[in-house]
């Protein structure tokens, strides 16, 4: 598990959206106001920017350039991470697309599928392999990490093929549950969880 | 904010996923099995099972049957919300393609975009609308809740519109914070934070 908590991860990534591109050219950000953008408690704030050990001045708040470095800092945004996405459908497509992804630490390198219309095309820039050539470019590559997005009910068979290859972190859009062995972390992109989290 | 804390649906709807999908044959299941698929501890899955109102058997542990419907009943899926799709793209196609979004009461009415080339088009059974009758369609099917999926760029300016045509709840996909009134409620599907969770 995560030694900094989810929810302290969710609140710094928005923390920091707010540093890059709305308050990007102020010196000068308050607790208060980052507060305010997000309708939570500033003393919540405080204490997260806090975690990242960085300290406000007293009637000015934090610096934006240091704060956001900070944060960067605390979440290891400049610890570069190749992926493999699994799958080259919409999902997949949409993700490639995804602002700044890059910023955040997170390299797609290639997409896989086993559909011959897509195999060989870029989505991107990245180019769609045949996934017969996963394991090989795996071990060639020395990849660890992937993004799951295939359909569900291949998940678990695409799950026990990238756990031999050596695979640790498997990021799963899937809406099922996989099963791993120990060494394999999986974090679940549990889509439906965040539509409860807003009307509930 | 929700009543039901983050964790505990994100929980939840993960331990409904496996009653679906995984042990839908068996009659009982217990914590322990349930917590070794997510690799959690089985007194968190005790815990939170009993803040859905429902006791386990000894020896047997819990009907497979009673704890998912008593799941849907804490979270709500039988509460079906109508909602509309800002954007047609591959986020947007992705996301009418998620299984089973209907069984959680999530029901995507149709989607809206700008591009000539989408504005009546058929996207997995839905249909896209041009953006200009987006105020008109809001009002006629009594719409609150809408799914924004298109460039950042466009995202503030939506949803001054959106708020402006009394949408409630903005379930935001696009990287980037959004300013909207007390009275309504935004909860960021911040994709990146699920990347961090993985790997920190």
């Amino acid at each position: 598990m995560s030694a900094i908590s989810g929810n302290l991860i969710h609140r710094l990534t928005l923390y920091h959206c707010i540093l890059n591109y709305t308050v990007n050219e102020q010196e000068f950000v308050s607790s208060n106001e980052i507060a305010a953008f997000l309708k939570i408690d500033d003393s919540q704030v405080r204490k997260d920017i806090a975690a990242c050990g960085i300290q406000g001045l007293p009637k000015h708040g934090y610096k934006v350039f240091d704060l956001k470095k900070s944060i960067e800092k605390k979440l290891s945004f400049n610890e570069q991470t190749d992926i493999f996405v699994i799958g080259a459908g919409h999902l997949a497509t949409a993700l490639t697309q995804y602002a700044d992804f890059k910023a955040y630490g997170i390299n797609i390198l290639a997409l896989f599928d086993n559909d011959e219309s897509k195999i060989g095309q870029m989505i991107n820039g990245k180019r769609v392999f045949d996934i017969n050539r996963l394991e090989n470019l795996i071990e060639r590559m020395k990849i660890d990490t992937v993004i799951l997005a295939l359909p569900p009910q291949n998940a678990q068979e695409m799950t026990n093929r990238l756990v031999k290859s050596g695979i640790k972190f498997i990021w799963n859009f899937t809406p099922c549950i996989i099963k791993v062995p120990d060494n394999v972390i999986v974090y679940y992109e549990n889509i439906v969880s965040g539509f409860l989290q807003l009307k509930l």
